[in-house]
């Protein structure tokens, strides 16, 4: 494999017809008109009563990076995909127009506008997948995880499902997962490079690589701490838990369970924690958990959740369904117009949009949209968009380890405004309507 | 954000338990220990006939790259996950076993043992995350393209798919997609990495963009040639079909429908094509497609499928089901013993295995496991498992452009080989039986 083959740039995570279309866009000068990309869902997944943003920080993150380098020009010339003119200019890309959207932890609705994109066609139209991508992955998780979190009350969920999604993902659901209101996760690139907070002690294979459970019991304890948690359905559950407690004493951490009837196990594996006197000796479960079966748990004596496969993959839900489209551009005199497509199935709303959670009391009531501006009179509410990059420059406060922070307290408190109903697991309306007001 | 928070290395796509179970190994001594994991599925996503092997050659190339360098130890160490013996033992890790199994491309149905990893414990604990991530995703996603392959016959399929995934599992979602049979990718850095056909022209925003559609179908006519495929669905389809003929001419290229009702579409614009006297112009579809839809459009006249969500979200099975477990392991004596767990639920099948597809006249009948090897009259057939590293030496061949292509020829083999069962989209059993040989 040559070099030429390798790239840590982001700018190709891109379809190609993004680039093809600025050769032609270039070609016919409106490459340079003033252009409004909106990001929207035309609906939440079947049932679902809201949706959670989360990509955005590391959207910001990709953009800062998006550059077309040697390996990138290279290949495009090579096989003739845009002509030289094109590719002098991708040489040149950098992003400098304007990003607005919700910020990352808040709540969405059918028809929020999640993300606004300024700038000339050609700059905003080639971010297209790489915005998606992002979002529609870490939406669709976030939002799974926040049904979970919901569903666990007071239990803390630790996301392990980094195994059940493709490696990089995986960093990206831990994050996302975390935004949904998880605890923590499992997968240690998450842990470097978000700062969440990481667990996990040892799985079935530990046990049988040693020539008895008793011996491993004994060898996770030493190197570990008797503050570790031990895996008991290996063989016996209940031998595994006495032997446990002989070899750690009633200050064990605690131990976790990974197949069989969990609501059984649970208040069988606690009466026999209790007897033998371990009664802070805490019980995770995590054996194909979703939501639902987080709740049919909750009157189960259970003190954590790891939550695997249904978490990374949008419990139903792998991609939340969001779409990138041009709503407004500039005509050659420079004045805005809105557009939309408007051939049969899959309506768009054109135009400049503004946003605000009208606010009963202490309760949200609807998600008021403005095309292009709100009526003086709609009510009062909480505006939702905010500035994510200006002039090209992206707000580093929502990035990194502290943009992670920041989303998960936007997350709650955005949660903490919503009606009762939007907890509810059952399959049913959003939460709040989306209303349009159009001026 | 320090640099201690970028990573190139493949080592964190680990899960913590890995490194602790290192740790606790370590300090029992059986972190030596020869041990063999076995990548395989209980089952096949409910109902399908097959499954198809993808990720292998990104596994090869992962583990090459698998390193701990200073910023994942610093982590380690800062965090306190393990101790300083472990962290040295990790400054030094290197993958020096073997791995044999299936060649990428390849079927396979429950139990078969899809990849073995014999090594240290440590060495070989240390890889589950990374390579089960890889190959979940992966062959979830070939598994679906194959289908969809199959129901489309001889017109090519594109995968299109990257704006509903996360943007590197776009790369590997469209490498599985062609694996799987797909012609070609929108996605440019798989272009790049991979050796795919890559395709794209334009978006309804390029058509939006301009002050009229006429306008826009010129420009991109002018740019890209008449060759070009221009996208029809933006306003009204038969008056942008004739607004194309018109400037095209009879030799454009093709057309494509991105909405609507697309079996009436598709007659539609041949019968207005072919009277336009453009019956080369091809017809390309691309709206919500998956197996079933495009097995209904098998007698319209279209001539290629783009395929974006269900193709990248393995359609409805995001994840391919399959565990990476200890099956045997040596004791101090360093002799092989067996191992599995054996509590409720979940039971998996200790030992080391040989796997032979039986073959009778042409056609496969039998997936054949002996455990550890099969009975010489077990009939003729194919070995399934090949050697893709030998003593930490990464096979090339596997790798890369070269490494698509051999899986490419593989899966065409290997799909000749099933019963017509196999192409069955309906729910039903796997097309051959698993059966095991025990010795």
């Amino acid at each position: 494999m040559s070099d030429l083959t390798r790239t840590d740039s982001t700018a190709f995570f891109t379809d190609q017809y993004e680039l093809t279309m600025v050769q032609a866009a270039l070609e016919s000068g409106a490459a340079h008109r003033k252009s409004l990309f909106e990001v929207f869902g035309r609906s939440l997944p079947a049932g679902r009563r809201y949706g959670v943003v989360a990509g955005t920080g590391r959207i910001l993150e990709m953009i800062r990076d998006f550059r077309f380098d040697d390996a990138e020009l290279s290949f495009l010339s090579r096989e003739n995909i845009v002509d030289s003119r094109t590719i002098d200019w991708l040489a040149n890309y950098r992003f400098t127009g304007n990003i607005r959207g919700y910020a990352e932890g808040e709540i969405y609705f059918p028809g929020s506008p999640l993300l606004t994109i300024e700038s000339t066609f050609a700059e905003g139209v080639i971010l297209e997948t790489l915005i998606l991508s992002a979002m529609n992955y870490d939406c669709a998780v976030a939002s799974a995880a926040s049904r979970m979190a919901q569903a666990a009350g007071d239990r803390p969920c630790a996301e392990m499902g980094g195994r059940r999604t493709n490696e990089h993902a995986a960093v990206a659901a831990a994050r996302a997962a975390v935004i949904g209101g998880f605890a923590s996760t499992s997968n240690l690139a998450a842990g470097l490079q978000y700062g969440l907070r990481t667990i996990g002690t040892s799985a079935h294979s530990f046990t049988l690589l040693h020539d008895s459970e008793r011996e491993a019991f004994a060898a996770q304890l030493k190197s570990l701490g008797t503050d570790t948690t031990l895996l008991l359905d290996t063989y016996d559950v209940e031998e595994a838990l006495t032997t446990a407690i002989e070899l750690a004493g009633p200050k064990l951490g605690g131990v976790r369970i990974d197949s069989g009837d969990l609501i059984e196990q649970a208040s069988e594996v606690r009466e026999s924690l209790d007897r033998l006197g371990a009664r802070d000796t805490t019980i995770t479960v995590t054996s194909d958990l979703d939501e639902y079966a987080i709740a049919a748990l909750a009157a189960s004596p259970v003190d954590s959740y790891g939550v695997g496969t249904r978490v990374v993959t949008g419990s139903g839900a792998p991609a939340a369904g969001l779409v990138y489209k041009l709503v407004a551009r500039a005509d050659e005199a420079g004045e805005w117009t809105s557009v939309a497509k408007h051939s049969s199935g899959k309506p768009s709303r054109g135009g400049h949009k503004e946003a605000l959670r009208l606010i009963d009391g202490p309760i949200a009531v609807e998600e008021a949209v403005g095309i292009p501006t709100l009526p003086d009179d709609v009510g009062e509410g909480r505006r939702l968009s905010v500035d994510l990059v200006v002039d090209g420059e992206v707000d580093e406060s929502f990035v990194g380890a502290a943009g992670v922070k920041k989303a998960c307290a936007r997350h709650d408190e955005s949660l903490a405004e919503l009606p009762r109903s939007a907890r509810r697991l059952q399959d049913g309306e959003p939460a709040i309507p989306t209303v349009f007001y159009s001026n």
